[in-house]
C-alpha cells in the first residue's frame, strides 16, 4: 500500500520530502520518495491519500509509568492489569507507538509484553525496567524494590532482569536536595547493568544527585530538573541522554495553582505540600532549557504523567515545551522519534521513516513545521504497518 | 495580647529586659520591649500582668524517652500510646515546649506527631529519632533496632527516616568501658545521616566510646559521663554538642542509696546491680562539669528520666546541677532554650523571646537570676501563643 | 577370573596389549598381560573369552545432569528420584562406570550416593556438585541456588559441601556474550573451593566469560564453546581441563534443523529460539577443536545431554566428534577414561586397566583403533569387578 | 573451720606445705599455714582432720560440652536440661569446681548459671561460650550457629554475648587438614571479641588451621593436635594458652580399637570412620607433648569427653597424660588449677589455696607428688566453702 501525503518528516531532524509517499509491505517500510517516483515504480499499488497530511514516525514516550493508571488503593491485580492495558492502548491515539516504562508494579510490564506476543493484547511496543530500585524508604519505595548496599543493589538489578526488565531504573533523589543512594551504590548499579548489557535510567532531579548520576555514568537522566549547562556538556561528552519531563512538572504546577484557587479541582495532597517545588521546577525548565539544548546534550521526550484518569502519554505537550523553550520543531520531532530509538539502541528497527524500518508511523493534518499545533491533529496511526488509530470525523 | 512582667530573659544568654512585655499575635511574638514602649505602640491591646514574673522561652528537653512512660511488661500498644501522650502532655507543666525523643518504640513518636497535626492531641513539639539503633544485643536492644555492619546500619538509618525520624540515635556504650559499635560502623552511621541531611545523636558514656564518637563526628553526644577536658575542646572545635543528663545519673544514684537503706523504696534491679557505676558517674559530673563548661563545649539540657510514674522532663533539676557545678544561671537558661533550638537547627522558629519567633514561653514567679529556685515556680506556659498550663492557686 | 580379549587398550593414551588378558580378584584388577603369560601364572583360573573383543576402562562422563532425566513440570520428588536412578543405571549400558553430575536438584545426587552405599541402588560411581550456583536469575536458576556477592557465594559453596558435594559448579554465562558473575565473585568462588579442598567447574561458553573463568582459575571449564587457541594455552599452563560437550550443541543443532523442517519432531521451544546459537556453536567446535587439541589443553568427555527420554551419557558420540575433528582414537579413549580420572584426582583408583585399580571396564566387539564405530558395540561392562551390563544377542 | 591435712599443694606449681591447714570463713579461705601455727592463732576453732590427706584447689576443666550429656536424638529440651544439670553436678565428684563449656545448645549454659544464682541448682562454677560459631556446614554445625563472612561472624558473636556468653568459641577445623573459616573471618572474630572484652577459644586441631589461629591471635587453642614446637613458641610469645584435650583423642582411639575387636562395645559410627585420625592424634600427643611443654607454652586441662552416659570431666586422666608425657606432677596440678583460673582472668577469685580466695578445694588421700594415682582418691570436695562431695566409705 502507498501512503500519499503532502510531506514526510523522516525523523532524522533534517529531512522533509514534499509531496511524498511511502510503500509498506506488511510491517515494513519498503519504499520512500515522492509520490510520483514511487507510483511509477509501483504501478497498480493501492493508494491511500491524506490531503495536507504530514507523515512522521510514531512517537516514543521515554518516561511512562503504566502501572500508575491504576494507582488506586483498593484495586486488586486483575483490575490493575485491565486499567494498565487500557492506558497503554490509548497511547496509539496520541501517535505513540513505543513507550519506555521506567517503574511500574513488579511483573506488570513483562506480563503486558507477553500478552502482546500472544496476541491477547494489541499495544504499543513496551520497553520496561520492571519495578524501580530505591534505597530503604527512598523515592517510590511504595511500588518499588528497596535495596541497600552495593551487593543488594546488584542482586536487585539481577532480579529485575530475571523478571524480564529491558532496562533498569534507579531512584536517587526526590523533591529536595537530599541525595538518596551513595556514590558507591550508584557506581555499583551502573557497573552491574553495563556488565550484563542493560541500560540504566536514573531519577535524579536535584543537586548533588544529578552530578552523582553523571559521575556514575547512567545512560539516561530522568528529570534532571536543576541540570546546569556545565553538567549538560558532561552528559554530552559521556553520551548520556536527558529526559526532562517538563510537562509533568509544569502541568502539575498549573494544576496545583488551579486547585488552590478553585474548590472544584482535585489533586494529590502530596503535590500541594510540595507546590513550591513544582513552581520552581517549572520555572527552572522555562529559564534553562534553551541553554541546555544549545549545550548539545541529547534530549528525548518523556511525559511522566501518572494521574489515574488523566490524558495518556502527552508527548505533544512535551514537544511544545521544547519548541517554546528554544528547540526547532524539526529537532523536537527527532527528539520524539529517532533520538528515542537510538537511546533504546533500536534505531535499526524503528523511529524513522526509512526503508527497512518497521512501519510505526502517524499522519497528522497540516504542517507542524509551520504550526506546531498540527501535531495534535492526528489522522491515522500505524503500528507495524497496521492501522491502530483513525481519527473519528 | 500584651504580657507584662517584671523582667524578660530572652534566652540568648545575655539579655534581660526589666519591666518588659511582649506582644503576641496568634502563635507569633510580634513585639518585645519595655511595657511602656509596647503599650505606647499598641494602645488598647489587652494586657495580662504577672507581678514579679520572669518571662522566658519554653524549655527544651533534649533527651527524653517518651515511650518509657509505659515501659511495663504487660502493656499493649494502645495503653502504651495513651501513657506516652499523657507523659508528653505533662511536660507543659514543667515549662517544656519542645522535646527531642532519642529512642522510643518504633512509630510511637511519629504517631504522636501526626496526632498533634490532626488536632487529636495537644502536646509539646516532638523531634524524634524513632527507635534507637544498636548492635546485636547492644544497649537498648529490647526496644531498639539491631543492625550489624556498615550497610545494615545504613539500611536501619534509612528505615528510621522512612518511619518519620527527624534525627537518628546510635547506641555505642552502656555502663562499662566496653565500646559497642566498631569505628567503621560509627563512621558509616554519621556519613549516612549527614548525607541525607539528618543529625545524629550517640549514646556514648564511657571511654573509648566517647573518643570514637568524637572521631566519627556525631552531632550530639548523649551522657558523655567520662568526657575529658581535651575531648570537650575537640567537641567544641567540631561543633558537637554535649547532652550530659546529669540528673538521670545523680537522681538514680540517690534513689539507689535510699532504696538500699530503706525497704519502702522500689527501684529497678538493674540499677542496684550497677550502683557503683551510678555513684561514680554522679561524682564524675560533680567533679568535672565546671572545667568542661569552661572548655567551651556547647551544653544543652536533657533529662533522660525514664521511670514510669515519675516526674516528667525535670529540666529545672538539670539546670540546677549546671548552676551548682559552675554555669551562670543566665547561661543555664540559654542551655535550656536557645542552644537547644540551635542544636535542632530550628532557632529561626523558636527557643528565644524575639520578634518573629513562635510564642513558646513561660512565666515564673521571682527572679531566677537571683534565686535559681524560681524556675520551679511556674505561673503559666504558652505554646504557639496558646496557654497550655496555668498554675493552680 | 581371567578375561581374555583380542586386545587391551589400557587408557593411558599409548598402550595396547595384543592377545591380552586381565585377572580380576573381587573388585580389583590384579593381573594384566598377554593371555599366555597370565594363564601360565594362574593355572586353573576360570577364563571368559571375547573373540575379537577389545577391553578398555569404563568410560567417564564428566558432564551429566542426572536430575534432568526427570525435568518435567508436574513430577514430585519421589518420581524424580525413580527417574534419575533409572537414568543413571542405564549409563552402564553405554560403558559408563563413572559420572560427574554438575548440577541436579538439591540433595538428589547425595541421596543416590547413599542409596548405592546402602545397596539400595546399583549405579555407576557418582561424583557431584549438588545444585549449581548462579547469580540471581542466572543460567539454570530454576534448579540451582542463587547467590550474589562474594560472601553469599562462599556461603552457598559451604552449603553445597555440607549437603555432600564433591565438586562445586558455578554458572557464569548462558547463550550470549553477557557474562553473569563479576570477576570478584568468580575469584571468591575459586578461592573458597580451593581453600576447602574442593575442585570447581564453571559453565563458561562465551566471551568474556571464558577469559574471566581462566583468570579466576577454575579446575574445569564446561563447554568453552568459543575458546581460543591462546586461551587453550593459558588453560594448559594453569592445569585447567576443558569439557567441550560437543555432542550437546551439535545434536541439539541437528535436532532443531530437523524440527524446523518436520512437524513430527518435538523440541524445547527455548532451543528453537536460540537456533542460531546452536548452529554457530556446532560450527565453532567443528572449525576449532583440532587447533585447540593441538594447543595441548587437557580435554575430557562430557555429554550434557539432558532431554528426558533421550539417550543417556552418549560418550561414544562425543568421542567420535573428537576423532572427526582431529584427535587420534587412542587419545579419545584416554580422554574418556584416564584423563577424566586424573581430573577427578581419583586416577589411583580407576580410569585405567592396571594392577591395583578397580575393575571398571568394558569389552567391545572389534578394534576401535581401526574403526571407531566399534566403541558402540559393547559386549559387557564390569563395575568394581561385577558384570553390570551384557549385550543381548 | 580448720581443715588439717598431711600437706597442702597450693596450685602455684611450687608450694607444698607439710602438716598444713587452712581456715575457712564462709566461702573464703582466710588462713593458711602449718596446723600448729593456725591452731595457735585460732584456738577453739573446729577442726576437721584428713590423715594422710593432700589438700589442693578444686580442678578446672577448661573444655567441656555439658549439653552433650544429652546428645540423644529424641530428647526434648526439658530432658536435655535435666541431663545437663546432672552431668554438671557430678563434676564435683571429680574434684572439679569450675568448668568452661565451649559449646552446648543455645541458652543451656546461661540457664544453668541462672539456676545456680537462684539456688535452684547447686553446680560447679560455669564459664561458657553459649553455642559455638562455625561456617555453614562446618564442624559442629548441628548444635552450633552458622555464620559466613566477617560481618555475619561479628553479629553471631554479639548475639552469643547477648545470650550471656562469657567467652566465644569459634570452630576452624575438623578431622582433616581442611581449614574452615578464612583468615579474614578469623581475624574479624578475634577483633570483635577483644573489642568487647571477651576472650575467644578456637577449635583448631590440624594444619594450617593452627597457624591461622595463632596469626589471628585467639586466647586459647583447643586440641591443637598437630601443634609444632615452633608454633608452641609463637603461642608462648603471644600469651596464648593450649588446651590439648589428650584424653578425648586417646580414650576415643582406645575405645575404637576395643569396639573393632569386640562386638560388645558400642561407639559412634563417625568415630570408627575416622579411626585412623584418632590413632594418629593419640600418637602425636604421645610423641610431641614433652617438647611442646618444654617450649614453654601455657597448658591447661580440658577433657572434651562428650559421650552420653560416660565418665564426666576426667581431669585426672588428662593430668596423668601430662605427667606420663613429661610434665612434673606439681606442674600438672598447676595446669588443672591456677593456670586455668589465670586463663579465665579469674585468678584473683579462685584456683589457688591462698588467703582471700574462694574455698574451692579438694582433699585426696595420699601424696600425688609421690604417686600421681592419689588424685583419683578423693575424700571431700568443697565449693565456696561448702562440702559438695564426700567419699562414701
Amino acid at each position: 500500500m502507498l501512503l500519499k501525503v503532502a510531506r514526510i518528516i523522516t525523523g532524522d531532524g533534517e529531512t522533509v520530502i514534499e509531496d511524498g509517499a511511502i510503500l509498506m509491505e506488511g510491517a515494513i517500510i519498503v519504499g520512500i520518495g515522492t509520490f510520483e517516483e514511487l507510483q511509477k515504480k509501483n504501478p497498480g499499488e493501492q493508494v491511500r491519500e491524506y490531503p495536507d497530511g504530514t507523515l512522521m514516525p510514531g512517537f516514543i514516550d521515554m518516561h511512562v509509568h503504566i502501572g500508575s493508571a491504576a494507582n488506586v488503593t483498593d484495586l486488586n491485580d486483575f483490575t490493575r492489569a485491565y486499567l494498565a492495558a487500557d492506558y497503554a492502548a490509548k497511547a496509539f491515539g496520541k501517535g505513540v507507538t513505543t513507550i519506555r516504562d521506567v517503574g511500574s508494579a513488579k511483573n506488570l510490564c513483562a506480563s503486558m509484553v507477553r500478552a502482546t506476543q500472544n496476541g491477547t493484547l494489541k499495544l504499543p511496543r513496551i520497553i520496561h525496567t520492571d519495578a524501580a530500585i530505591c534505597f530503604t524508604g527512598g523515592h517510590g519505595w511504595q511500588g518499588g524494590v528497596e535495596a541497600d548496599g552495593p551487593w543488594q543493589v546488584r542482586a536487585a538489578i539481577r532480579d529485575a532482569v530475571k523478571r524480564g526488565a529491558n532496562w533498569i531504573k534507579i531512584m536517587s533523589s526526590h523533591r529536595s536536595d537530599t541525595p538518596e543512594y551513595t556514590q558507591e551504590e550508584l557506581n555499583a548499579a551502573v557497573d552491574e547493568c553495563h556488565r550484563v548489557n542493560k541500560k540504566v535510567a536514573v531519577h535524579a532531579g536535584t543537586q548533588p544527585s544529578i552530578q552523582m548520576a553523571i559521575d556514575a555514568g547512567f545512560d539516561t537522566i530522568e528529570h534532571g530538573t536543576w541540570l546546569t549547562v556545565d553538567q549538560a556538556k558532561q552528559m554530552k561528552d559521556k553520551g548520556m541522554v536527558w529526559v526532562p519531563t517538563i510537562v509533568a512538572y509544569t502541568f502539575t504546577h498549573q494544576r496545583i495553582v488551579k486547585a488552590m484557587n478553585s474548590s472544584g479541582v482535585s489533586i494529590q495532597e502530596s503535590f500541594v505540600q510540595h507546590h513550591a517545588y513544582f513552581r520552581d521546577a517549572a520555572a527552572c525548565y522555562h529559564d534553562n532549557f534553551g541553554q541546555l539544548y544549545q549545550a548539545g546534550v541529547e534530549i528525548v521526550t518523556g511525559t511522566d504523567v501518572v494521574y489515574p484518569g488523566r490524558e495518556v502519554t502527552p508527548v505533544q505537550a512535551e514537544m511544545k515545551f521544547f519548541v517554546e523553550y528554544g528547540m526547532p520543531v524539526i529537532k523536537a520531532i527527532e527528539a520524539a522519534t529517532l533520538t528515542g530509538a537510538r537511546t533504546l539502541e533500536m534505531a535499526d528497527r524503528f523511529g524513522e521513516i526509512a526503508c527497512g524500518k518497521q512501519a510505526d508511523l502517524q499522519i497528522v493534518k497540516g504542517n507542524p513545521l509551520k504550526e506546531i499545533a498540527a501535531i495534535d491533529d492526528i489522522c491515522e496511526v500505524f503500528y507495524a504497518g497496521e492501522s491502530v488509530y483513525r481519527c473519528q470525523e
